[in-house]
């Protein structure tokens, strides 16, 4: 899946004054995203939690028809039901949806064996080319590399979002997968080093906000420009510890209205990044963009 | 609410080889409980995750119907999407339920002040009162115990499931939060030394399977006879390391079966338990009832 | 071993403007400390790795000296490397200790076989009985329940301060244990939870400060009268969090400093406890003493 | 300092049947071990802790005159007693010594402002430059990014070694350091990720068993070539894993005789290798030799 490699953003859901979701801020957005490589629709960062199910297909429509440079769109569609997942991935209308993106059950806490048969069984039943996703610090379990190894071998998993911080076990997934299997990093801080070790590219949280200056340390990483990369990923690290000091998307949303992209306004049980926040991190992104 | 203090099970749900409510399972479990000081319905080791609606109202009418001793019911209501958690209590029939028992948010990581602004939504909406639990392994957050003393002052909140491990955490619970508030322990093998600083009683996985001798050791501490409710406890304490070693409620499905009391099935993301448990299970279970 | 039952004092040793040993201030802390049950000396607390031999014992000889009550006398002596700690054993002059305390080697990370290899050499040496002392989060290694099982059979060990934080370890060490062995607590907040399962006191560090109050949380506690230990132990938390907030023994002395027993002074690598926390520390101390 | 650019091995001390040190042996390690580019004698894989002060010297003066390729020196030397360390720096006979390896004061846990004044006093005091050294999980203390960049004001400071695990750590000490800064890797399975954020090397275990094999990985990855030193790494992993199961140096050891040089020997507190992973390890290493 060719279509992944680099930077794809995980867009977040700007909300109105009233909660509803805010198209115009939405189309904003988009546009300031479209030189990234990819979309990831309904992710974790889109408060896909709080989404109801007309909302993120109204979403999923709306990005489609706002993309006209045709990026490759991946679409979030997991859960800790498997029956509801698969249900899901027969019945729902995916044209357009280039793959999806689907976490690793939380708070559920499989066994590997139990995880293994949860995505046979998702990849089994999903249209499009499915993306693993471990992010342990969220879903309370991890997902070992030799699962990985073993799920890569179904036709329709073609990669996995890593989001563990663990580089050995990042090792050990490209050591054990096809050449053509995509490893993934689910945190920006990662990628520089995840690269190295043989990952294609992110799915960003902060390239939401800075997506030049994000996708061109990628690119730069992908080119094998390490120092390079280095650099300038270490112009963005006290921004993106601030971002995500109030929890995800909260940081990013507050950002995103410093530089007039929508409100800062989250959905519940996330409350609105502080006055602090908010001034610290204008402050971080002016001095970036005088750089 | 005295109604929960001793020992409560977070009764499981047993399949049939088709994977549907096995009720006739169910009420051997509700008979083979019923000397408990209360159940909890649809809690996370009921499966909760993958009951569809209309399963947990029908097990909630059904453990209803089959409570001759009158028990307390406790029923699990919660999520991560706190509009949701308020719709279902604004419309859901919970007549016969006592109280709720309302996870913290997983997965999306709140924070405390997040995690208050959900429970006042919870607890102003919910028309039973409402059992915070605090169980970070599973859901990525801790609940701090200021956080525990802020929702203690609602009306509506009597209590806390604590199963973060934490007992300096329990006893800053219990000296922060007015005497009736009831701190539980939500770890069985935790549950001694909780008390000894203040905590009232259990959600026990254990007491499915053994709800006499769990009680017991529970009963024993209560009644401040410490040593003993140790060296009780002591027997039980290798059982309970494996029941929780394929995960739950896979292990207690598999001991619940070894003594026929349903089939060890579980829905998808887990799998049923290794054939070796269930042997060790059923030798560790035999030698208990032995001494 | 019925000598450390209670309550001991881990000592610290006050240094002077130059950072010699204060042996006025000494005598002001054993003074001070005189109604505990014991005295730890040469403890972690004292500073024990920045002390020459020398010093070490001849603080052990002021202390035997000004113990007017007879009060039993543990000293620290331990180490990472076993053929040292034997030699030490074999050649010092521990004429008036009753005990000694045995830290579990730090640093090197040895497997359980070793440190059961560790404590048989030690313990063999010994020419008086060796207390276990165990306390992960200094040594990088835990010693498990069952190593200290194995190390309970040799005649010459009688119990395990145990620091590691893990109360089910802990009842797993009272119940593969003879009776007589002793397990006591190695973290102050934790001794009221750990004597509910079967430990008979503590090393403390508080109890240099405030030697009558926090033997009486552990009086209460080992009468069986939890709920006042609780409601005791309470009181102390926000102080005994302070005490630890730059690291042991800086707080402690610099608690010590505000109630006129020695300087704040400790010996690098530990530095002085900054302004804030003496100012603190002060405060939480005049609080406590006007309850 | 690019004399400590690349790989170095942390030297293990060969013992004999008798616990004394086996010349002999060390000679052959030496010579298996010559074409790296430096040494480090009497790290922690040479059982410093078990080594007393004439042994220490005596295996130095050994390597110095076992060096035909006239190969850089650096000698371990540190501790958690500052007036020691500093007292040996100013007595030792350094010469032919090019650098010290000084570890985090480890089982006091010093505050950051404490390790600054360590070092600082370890510095000032030393005749030769001082490489810092990381590794929280014996030392039970991270020393942050924000320290390492304070130390690395000091004109006697010329590096770190960095056995964190954390990367994002790695890049902020690259960012914040002067350029001829070194960051040195402490752990050989990250060596590779950490070289592309702007680390120059390792300070290896494995590097005493397959010398020419895991310098091809660094220079490798030194050389810009990541996606090579990936694959090669890739066939160490499980050796890698291996020779950590029971320690270290227990498994370097084991593989160190297994290949004809020394014995698996180790001074308590560590106990020798069991047989079980002797016969793993010399399985591993045929496996590695034949492809």
């Amino acid at each position: 899946m060719n279509a992944f490699i680099g930077t794809g953003a995980a867009i977040v859901t700007p909300f109105t004054e009233e909660f509803t979701i805010d198209y115009p801020a939405l189309e904003k957005l988009l546009n300031h995203t479209k030189n990234l490589d990819y979309w990831v629709i309904n992710g974790t960062t889109a408060e896909s939690a709080t989404l109801n199910s007309e909302e993120k297909y109204a979403i999923l429509d709306f990005a489609r028809k706002h993309n006209p440079t045709k990026k490759p769109i991946m679409f979030g569609l997991g859960g800790n039901n498997t029956a509801e997942v698969v249900h899901q991935l027969q019945t729902a209308d995916l044209s357009g949806v280039d793959a999806i993106l689907s976490v690793c059950p939380y708070y559920v806490k499989p066994t590997q064996q139990g995880i293994i048969a949860h995505y046979h069984a998702v990849a089994d039943a999903s249209p499009v080319p499915v993306l693993l996703y471990n992010v342990p610090s969220r879903t309370g379990v991890n997902m070992d590399a030799e699962t990985i190894a073993t799920l890569a071998q179904h036709p329709n998993i073609f990669g996995v979002k890593d989001a563990s911080g663990d580089l050995v076990q990042g090792m050990r997934i490209v050591n054990s997968t096809p050449n053509d299997f995509l490893l993934l990093s689910g945190e920006d801080t990662l990628t520089i080093p995840l690269i190295s070790i043989g990952a294609k590219g992110v799915i960003s949280v902060i390239a939401n906000v800075l997506p030049d200056e994000y996708s061109q340390v990628i690119n730069d990483a992908l080119n094998g420009n390490f120092p390079l990369a280095t650099t300038e990923m270490g112009r963005l690290l006290d921004f993106n510890e601030a971002l995500f000091e109030e929890g995800n998307p909260v940081g990013v949303k507050a950002a995103l209205s410093a530089i007039g992209i929508g409100t800062p306004h989250v959905r519940l049980p996330l409350v609105q990044s502080s006055e602090e926040l908010r001034t610290k991190l204008s402050q971080q992104l002016a001095e970036i963009k005088l750089e």
